[in-house]
């Protein structure tokens, strides 16, 4: 496979760091091509903005989506944009690594999604879930909490931890096509003994081990909605699948 | 009210721009106290990083939650982040306006709470929820977004959008302290009509008149839960209720 590592953290020497090492050297070594795009190192930018495109189609009032389509179908989307563009694109699984910050993404990596998936090649209009851009890649997530499982399941204090991730499994990764993967979850981080930790990088090796077998999650599907993307009645979603 | 209006949108002319000015003007005029945060008129940098911590307890190995509560307790918190930390503080509503961008906040406004919700005075510990920082303030979010009604309702393709966004709503204004009150959409809004827009508008404007009796999201209650978080047996959440 090709594999396309994008990673999030402000410390180099910091446990979710040493998660996508771990993945960059297993995947190596188990003769999967991998490419990083380790944003901090970057210095990425993650905010959405007119100076992204360099020829904008109305320089007077900026519609994001609108201006990305344009910037894309005339190659004046920023360099920076376009060259995750291209590796995203190029990659057989999308591994992001990250901490959770606020049941979510830092903001660095929520601005890569903001400027990297343009409209146009990763979605439009109906060309979403299993229409999306992204359909036949795969993709998972890999992130490291200060939460106990207990606090973040069903019934805990804040809920399941899926679920509060959401918005990123499903409405971003789902939404564009991708086969979503079982997240990883690395569980009460910051207060565990360096055994418990390198027992989770024990774990973590042996699920990408068997990476290409780990299960996927269940996504909504185009064939039982309509045009107006309103749920179609029974009968009919059975004609359309 | 002091009320804090956080906006994010990267075109001063847009719909958002317009709810937020509208926000401003009709509290204004009811007599509550308005300050704006305009993050992108403010160019606010949203990414975490080892800059924001002028006299670093650990120079050697970032994590950034300790950093926050030195900093603060030191007063060595990079400028701008201890500016809107201040500003948080002397509001008694939040009001955040923006875009949803994938589900979620923009980058630039995701940054602002990784970045601001410093830990210490937002939240530590146990102190989440009804024990919070925050506790006797408000938070309002007021976003705008492309899909209609139908598809981010429960049984839509998307699902249920407050669900959707739950790890600002509960996970971070919930998280902290804040009242989060129910929060205002605005469906659809690229593809509707000026008239549709205007009436969008009006609606807001009158939820703005009787913002005071807006009804709040429920929040789970610590009294609920043990010294680790773990829910208690119904008979001993109620002797600590």
């Amino acid at each position: 496979m090709k594999v396309l590592v994008v990673h999030a953290h402000p410390e180099a020497k910091s446990f979710a760091s040493a998660m996508k090492s771990t993945a960059v050297d297993v995947l190596t070594a188990a003769g999967h091509t991998v490419e990083v795009t380790d944003l901090y190192a970057l210095n990425f930018n993650p905010v959405a903005n007119a100076a992204d495109f360099g020829v904008p189609q109305n320089g007077d009032y900026l519609v994001y989506a609108l201006e990305q389509r344009h910037g894309l179908e005339t190659g004046t989307l920023s360099a920076d944009i376009l060259n995750e563009v291209e590796k995203v694109r190029r990659c057989d699984l999308l591994l992001l690594t990250f901490p959770i910050y606020w049941f979510s993404m830092p903001a660095i990596l929520k601005g890569w999604i903001d400027r990297v998936f343009v409209s146009g090649a990763f979605y439009g209009g109906r060309r979403i879930y299993d229409r999306g851009g992204m359909v036949g890649q795969k993709a998972l997530v890999c992130a490291t909490l200060g939460s106990r499982q207990s606090m973040v399941c069903d019934g805990g204090i804040h809920g399941d931890l899926a679920m509060m991730l959401r918005p990123l499994l499903q409405g971003t990764l789902g939404y564009v096509g991708f086969d979503v993967l079982d997240p990883f979850f690395a569980y009460h981080v910051p207060y565990i003994q360096h055994q418990e930790r390198l027992e989770i990088l024990d774990a973590w090796r042996a699920s990408l081990g068997v990476i290409e077998r780990r299960p996927a999650m269940q996504m909504p599907t185009l064939a039982d909605f309509d045009e107006t993307l309103s749920r179609r009645l029974p009968s009919e979603a059975l004609q359309n699948a």
